[in-house]
């Protein structure tokens, strides 16, 4: 990180200033409060922030709702929904309180931009083969003797619970935005691995009820992500932009292993143009899950990401909105 | 493990005993030389055995094809050409100069099947906004302002150098197999990340001259996969089936995260019958990276194999082929 950082606040919400559309995801300032991560961005000149509901749950929703206005900023989405893939009743039941709440905190937060990570197989398999065993096969359906490891039944479950909570998302014009997970996670956290399947999902209902978001560390790699951008796009569905870098090697917890733009190997250039190609003009988030960077002050880490957007990520974006 | 295995030899090559299709790569017994490897396969009844270009140099390559052929095995594939990636003229030319040799190779140990693993990123960039600037964005040609970074123009030498090398594997009689690998080596092992990718890249070149191989741990996520593995089904070009499993947590080195068949989450059960499904009738590999498999005795792990394979692949192969 270079001194001498000309950190001078924009205009908040003024899309024509240099950091007029980046804002900043409250994970990555994780030790801050929800009043320090707003009085940080409005500090640092950026005109929104990403929350995350544990945030808003530890001053109470009502209040989030107010230091958020007060400061005048925008919040660009919520996370996160989602965990759609239970496969007993009370589970399903469970998933649907808790996504209808939070559609409620998104509407009240004044986003419409509800991030859903989905979820992964119902539960974790039992290693070993002495466990379980498989009867031979047969009729083809269901196409897993095993439930637990049956990811086509699990990513039909989670289009079926999409399909439960669209009527109540658009009753409180909230969108549901779908979550492309990296691969890596398919086992244990979110069975949607790819923009196009997200994509797919999304596509039996209205573009400004269920859309996607797409963020670098989970697509960078989809030989299919041009097409796919400039498909969500033509749709309307782009619900959000998040950035941050791939790093290697992987932590140990890869959930971790993200980094400041610019640390790693993803060509924002290139992502960036794809996405402004494609019509998005909303925000970009700067979503981070990194001890390291969880370790340093967050002025300090709010300098960084401004930094890295001027450099990486401003000059892809072509012409500020009017 | 439970004891008490029927282990009884099968006939070799007989693919109507329920052995008769399971292959050994060496890279699964790492501590055992080639000889071993082959001794240790026929002990068990395997058929055939995946060979490692690096077992086979260390007792050189007509010596490799003698131990292997006096045993009566069939050779189900050698690992591996590849590593396409590089963007200077002394790179290309040293890549083309080995994947060369890795022909000659496979058809000297009569393999038709030379698995390639692609390659990653050019370089490793260098972390850090400091070193490095992007001019600002203009005619979109080239899509990176980024060489180390541009995913796609490094996609587009791997396919310059698949076309460089077709004639020289057709002369050979040899079989450029092109192995997708998970996303998360996309930027230091393989920048063909999905099947359907491969089967783009192998689309222009006769099936008997560019394949594919089916690696359980690099693709079971994939949502598009059964379509997938149907394309490559129809066209001929499945080169090949290799079964493990993924575990979690991540290894340290996520190479080494492999698995038996039943530890870790893919549902083997589907995917083989997608797999049969599309026609494939040829041998199917277990290779597997794993430090604690390694440091088993290797009897061990072929009595293990077997079991698995009886119980988890088995049963989804559908009848033997007459």
């Amino acid at each position: 990180m270079s001194a001498g950082l000309d950190l001078a606040p924009a205009s908040q919400g003024d899309a024509g200033t240099d950091l007029g559309r980046l804002s900043l995801n409250t994970a990555t300032t994780k030790s801050w409060t929800l009043q320090q991560a707003v009085d940080g961005a409005v500090a640092a000149g950026l005109p929104a922030v990403g929350l995350w509901r544990d945030r808003v749950a530890e001053v109470g929703l009502e209040r989030a709702a107010q230091i958020v206005t007060e400061a005048g900023l925008r919040v660009s989405s919520l996370c996160r929904g989602g965990f759609l893939t239970a496969s007993d009743d009370a589970g399903i039941a469970a998933a649907l309180q808790d996504n209808r709440a939070a559609i409620v905190e998104a509407a009240t937060l004044g986003t419409r931009e509800l991030v859903f990570v989905v979820g992964g197989l119902p539960s974790s398999p039992t290693p070993g083969a002495a466990a379980r065993s498989y009867p031979a096969a047969g009729d083809g359906r269901p196409t897993s003797a095993d439930p637990d490891r049956d990811l086509v039944a699990t990513r039909q479950r989670v289009a079926d619970r999409i399909a439960d909570l669209v009527p109540f998302a658009a009753e409180h014009d909230v969108r549901i935005v779908l979550e492309p997970l990296h691969p890596m996670f398919v086992a244990d956290r979110a069975v949607v691995s790819t923009l196009g399947q997200a994509l797919d999902l999304a596509e039996p209902f209205p573009a400004e009820t269920v859309g996607v978001v797409i963020d670098t560390y989970h697509v960078w790699w989809d030989p299919d992500l041009e097409q796919q951008i400039a498909r969500a796009g033509a749709q309307g569905r782009i619900a959000g932009y998040q950035v941050c870098d791939w790093l290697l090697p992987l932590a140990a917890d890869p959930l971790l292993s993200r980094g400041h733009v610019g640390d790693g190997y993803v060509d924002f250039a290139t992502i960036t143009r794809w996405v402004t190609a494609a019509g998005y003009t909303g925000d970009i988030e700067v979503e981070i899950f990194n001890q390291q960077i969880w370790d340093t002050p967050g002025d300090q880490t709010l300098a960084t990401m401004a930094a890295r957007h001027r450099t990486f990520v401003l000059p892809y974006l072509g012409p500020p909105t009017p």
